[in-house]
Formats: structure tokens, C-alpha cells, sequence
């Protein structure tokens, strides 16, 4: 057999892993995929005129939690939540998940039941039933891999594509608690009683799939596209832009930055802004629609789910991704945390 | 928090594994689950009087393979035809899958093309389309796992479950050859020329699902149980027949032993019987039916995929399984190949 060469992972970039992908799976999809690999669930044909969504994220120990971090419900709960969020991002409502757990052999099966349950409440918090799953011996980390199917209206579908030059960028919620918290949990500080503190750990921990929220937006039929954010705006942003052939402008003064992050990020050492933007793992809602459809989107959201919605930026017809400071200048985010380096002294 | 405690998870079989999930899953249920945890699939209303399946199933590096003794197109085949097998076994079609990938940062990209290449074309090859993924690092092994969604006429689902006293127990094709191609590459034998060598290994590297005999099966609605042999008769058989409730008796000699395990085993320091009975990985259907729809059931699979039945035994009243040799005394197969250890001298 040849060894199979090739640069190693750790070079490539997850988009270009992504496109790899697609690339090779897309001439094998058959007629009954209507949206392969590359969105946030894929979407499939299904009898009796709804659109089936399929996704699945896994999460593997000291890489996306660790331990001493969280509590194993805590694990289970976010494992099913990220999938969850990815069905809330076409439009659609989760039905049914699956879970492979990998572990090894002298993990205390109390352990494995607690991440059980923490995939089960979170499954049944929003509607979906955890159905099967699998449990392997492995002499690595605790892996957990979540697949959900759900069920969306074909003309309550959103995808990354779709962004229109001129068309508003909208969040939901605020952003920077989850990254927040993480930092908390980097610097020792798990056990800050401060209110922002609790919040901040409880964002990271247990994050909260935006469905109420997404549905509302997907049966209003305003938004133009839409996709969860996980990794994060600096990195998501360009995504839907790219899928959608635009490009965007975001207004970092407008940007609705978690109470929790503005209170703790200096103390962290932390820019609340660089949390904000680069910060993965707040699960709320980027979409994008008309500008006159802002308010009507706004008030659809708010009845169904009591939660804002915040005008970010705008989509340029030129492509790119720009970060503005309240002067007008561009800032650069960088690929994580430690990187975000304004052009510009502030 | 408290820390888990309760046994580690190697002392808890995967029977008992499955039970507690089972425990914690079934209350939480919704009302559009037809089948939970437990079976080969999870079976789900639809829309349009077809049931939707759902099931995943992970491969974990040095436990379910060795990057020494695959090519990674066979790893990522496995990993995808283990799971289409399950969908066989409900008498589904597959439609789509999800596949997750963990890897270290140091292997090369090759690696992940070739296992991508070889889920789709197992995807491809029993029509069904890879349509999304998730790939993330990892300190520890590869581990691929991958969900598949398929569709199944409601009178044509076969459960575990259904199996009745007086039925006949039928295996398709034959037992013992991935069992075999296991053996020669433990044992260093992978470049064995000869033709049995080559046959058990590639029976072992890159295993046939049994959709066409599955699909057969089901349409002829003469079966009233069906499962798929991933973890070999001795350990599979018995989950069928606790799931309805019955017991049975399997006469060793009527066991259809693979021609390349007859040929091999004892070379190996093997016993073909016992690789036959407690080899996992042939991905052979087991099923039953009344005796006096045999004839009709060999039948149609033979006409649809050219594949051989094999009655093997009979279901009981009487709980527990029983292997009988060709003097009708009962045999022991043991948990692994080490473990068979017969009653009697043969």
C-alpha cells in the first residue's frame, strides 16, 4: 500500500479541509441532496413536502473540553446543543439525534451516564428524542459525536447563500460569554462567584441553541441567509459571504457584546471586543435581510423568543470581510484570541 | 461537582452498556419515535407513510483497525458499510450519511482524502450520498464515525423483535471469513498469495453490506426478525432472540463456513467453527421465519442478489441459546476467539 502523503492536517485551514471535502463528495451526491456538504446541515428531499436537515459535530476531550472543566452533563448538554444549533440555522426543528461516545476503559460508567443524560435534556429541551448511539473502547480522549436529523418547510429554508449586496447583517442575543468563559476557565478563575462570572462559565458550558429564535426568523421569510455562530463572527461571517458571492462590512461599535464579557474581559487581559468577534461557541443567530425588513425580523424575534436582534453591519457587493472601529477604520481579527490585533491604536 | 464514580466501563459488557442507555433514553422518547434504542437503527414517522431509520456506528484506530493493516480508502469503507449493513438489517434503503473525523495534526492530508474517498464510495456503491461532515484534531487515534439516514416501507421494517417459537433461523452467504482475515494479519500473514488468504482479508479490510438480500428479505415479508452479524452469531443471536423474548438452537454443522475459513483455520491455530460462531464483522444477515416459508425466502434473495440462505437452527420457547454439535451436545462458544472452549472433544 503507498503511504499516503500530503501536507499534514495541522497545515490546512478548516475551510480548505471543507473544500477538500466537498470536492470530493460532491459529484457522488445523488438527486435527492438538495444541499451537500459546506452549509450547516445538509438538506435532503423527503416524502410529503418538508426538507429532511442532517448534521453532526463531534467534540473531543482537552481539545473542546476538558474534564476538569465541566461537569459531564455539562459535556452531553453542549455536544447535542451545537448540533441542535446547526438544524435552528437552516430553519428547521430538530427530530431525532444519535450519539458515538468513545472512552476509555477505566472511566467510571457514572461518567458515561451523566453525559448521557446531558445529551438527553438537551435533546428533550427543544424537541428532539435521543434515538441510538454507540459506545466504543478507545485508549485515547473522551470523543462524543452527535448526529441530528430535522425537519424544515421548504420555503422556511435558510442557507448560507443568499446574502444580497445592500442587506442588513443581524445577530441575536449578544456575543463573547462563551469565550468568556473559556478564558475564566484558562486563568484558574472557575470558581468566581461575581454574577457575570457564573453567567460567563454557564454560556461556555452550556450553551443555548437558538431554535424559538431561528424559527421565527425562518416563518417570518425575511432573512436572506442565515448560519450559526460557532467558531465565531471573524471566522464565520466570511463563510456565509463567501457561499453567498458578497462581501460585508461590520460596524464594531455596534456590535451587542455580552454584559459578562464587557464586565470581565480586562481583568482577563482580554479585549471585550476581540472576545466579541473572535470569541466561537456563543451559538447565536447571524443572518442577514432587506434593510426594511429589519424591523418587522426584530419584532418576529422578540414575540417568539423575547430576544434582541442587533444590526451588525451591511453586505457589500464587493467581496471581503471588513471590520470597522468607530472611526472608520478597518481592524484586523486574527485567528484566535491572542492574535486579534488592531491596526490601529485604540 | 462530584466526581463519577460506579465501575469502570470495561468491566460493563456492551449489553449491559446498551441496557442503561436504553433506561435513560426511553422516557424521553417523543411521540414520533417508532423504535428507540436497541435495534440495528432507530426507526422514525415520517411524513408520506414511509418510516425514516437512523444509526451510527464509530471505528476507533487500534481498536477496530490499524493504519498498518488498511488502506485508508478500506478504513473509510468500513466505517460507512458497517453502518449501511444496520440499515439493511431494518430491510432499508440508505439515502444519506454524516461522517465525523478525528485525527492528530500530524497525518498527512492523503490520509483523510483516501478515507473520505472510501465513505463515498461505499456511499455511492449502495446509493446513498455523503452529505456532510465534521472533522477535528485530536491528541489520540483516528476515529471515524458516520450516521446514515435511510427510508424503509412500513410493512417491509423487520425489528429484532418478532422472532417466534417454531421459526426457522437463516444466516445469507457465510460465516467465519472476516474472522479469518483478522487472524492473518494478528498473525503477520498478510501477504499470503494464495486465494483463501486474499478472500479473508479482503472480507475482513472491506466488508459487503447485504442491501439486496436485506431489501428482498423485507419485501417478501416472510421474515419475522432481522439483524446484521457485526459482532458474530455467538454474541448477536442472543440479542435477537431477547428482544422477542424466545430462545434458540443452532446445529454447528449446518453453519455455512466460508470456504477461505475451512481452508485456513487450522493453519492459523484456529478452530473454523469457532471463528465461524463468534467472528464479528461478516455483516451477514441473521433472520428468521416460519419453516414453512424457507423455500419462498431462499427464493427471492437468491433471485434478487444470487446469494445463498442457510437454515441454521430453530427459535425456542425456552430461553437461552444453545450451539449444538453434530452428536447434539451443546457447545460453548466463548466471548472471543481465545475463549471458545467446546464441552466435549471433537
Amino acid at each position: 500500500m503507498t503511504p499516503p502523503g500530503g501536507p499534514p492536517l495541522r497545515q490546512l485551514g478548516e475551510n480548505q479541509l471543507v473544500a477538500r471535502f466537498r470536492d470530493l463528495a460532491g459529484p457522488h451526491l445523488s438527486g435527492g441532496v438538495v444541499v451537500g456538504p459546506g452549509d450547516d446541515a445538509a438538506v435532503l428531499r423527503a416524502p410529503g413536502g418538508r426538507l429532511l436537515l442532517l448534521t453532526c459535530d463531534m467534540m473531543v476531550e482537552d481539545i473542546h473540553f476538558r474534564r476538569a472543566w465541566a461537569a459531564p452533563e455539562q459535556i452531553g448538554w453542549k455536544a447535542m446543543a451545537q448540533n441542535l444549533s446547526d438544524i435552528a440555522a437552516m430553519g428547521g426543528e430538530p427530530a431525532a439525534a444519535v450519539a458515538s461516545l468513545s472512552a476509555p476503559g477505566d472511566l467510571p460508567s457514572d461518567f458515561l451516564d451523566r453525559i448521557a443524560q446531558g445529551l438527553i435534556s438537551a435533546a428533550s429541551e427543544y424537541g428532539a428524542s435521543l434515538v441510538g448511539g454507540d459506545l466504543v473502547g478507545s485508549p485515547g480522549p473522551i470523543a462524543v459525536d452527535v448526529a441530528v436529523i430535522g425537519w424544515v418547510e421548504q420555503d422556511h429554508l435558510l442557507l448560507r447563500r443568499g446574502a444580497r449586496p445592500g442587506d442588513a447583517i443581524l445577530v441575536t442575543g449578544s456575543l463573547g460569554a462563551s469565550a468568556t468563559g473559556l478564558a475564566l476557565l484558562e486563568q484558574g478563575l472557575a470558581d468566581d462567584p461575581s454574577p457575570e462570572a457564573v453567567q460567563a462559565l454557564h454560556a461556555h458550558r452550556q450553551p443555548v441553541p437558538r431554535l424559538a429564535e431561528a424559527r421565527a426568523i425562518a416563518a417570518s421569510r425575511l432573512a436572506t441567509a442565515m448560519m450559526d455562530l460557532s467558531d465565531g463572527l471573524a471566522d464565520d461571517l466570511p463563510r456565509l459571504c463567501a457561499e453567498s458571492g458578497v462581501g460585508a462590512r461590520v460596524f464594531a461599535r455596534r456590535l451587542p457584546i455580552h454584559p459578562a464579557c464587557l464586565a470581565l474581559a480586562s481583568r482577563l487581559g482580554k479585549d471585550s471586543l476581540a472576545l466579541a468577534i473572535t470569541g466561537g461557541e456563543d451559538y447565536q443567530l447571524l443572518f442577514t435581510c432587506p434593510p426594511d425588513a429589519v424591523d418587522a425580523v426584530a419584532a418576529v424575534v422578540s414575540s417568539a423568543a423575547g430576544t434582541s436582534v442587533t444590526v451588525i453591519g451591511d453586505i457589500t457587493g464587493e467581496r471581503g470581510v471588513s471590520f470597522l472601529d468607530p472611526d472608520g477604520r478597518v481592524i484586523e481579527p486574527g485567528a484566535g484570541f491572542d492574535h486579534f490585533a488592531p491596526k490601529t491604536n485604540r
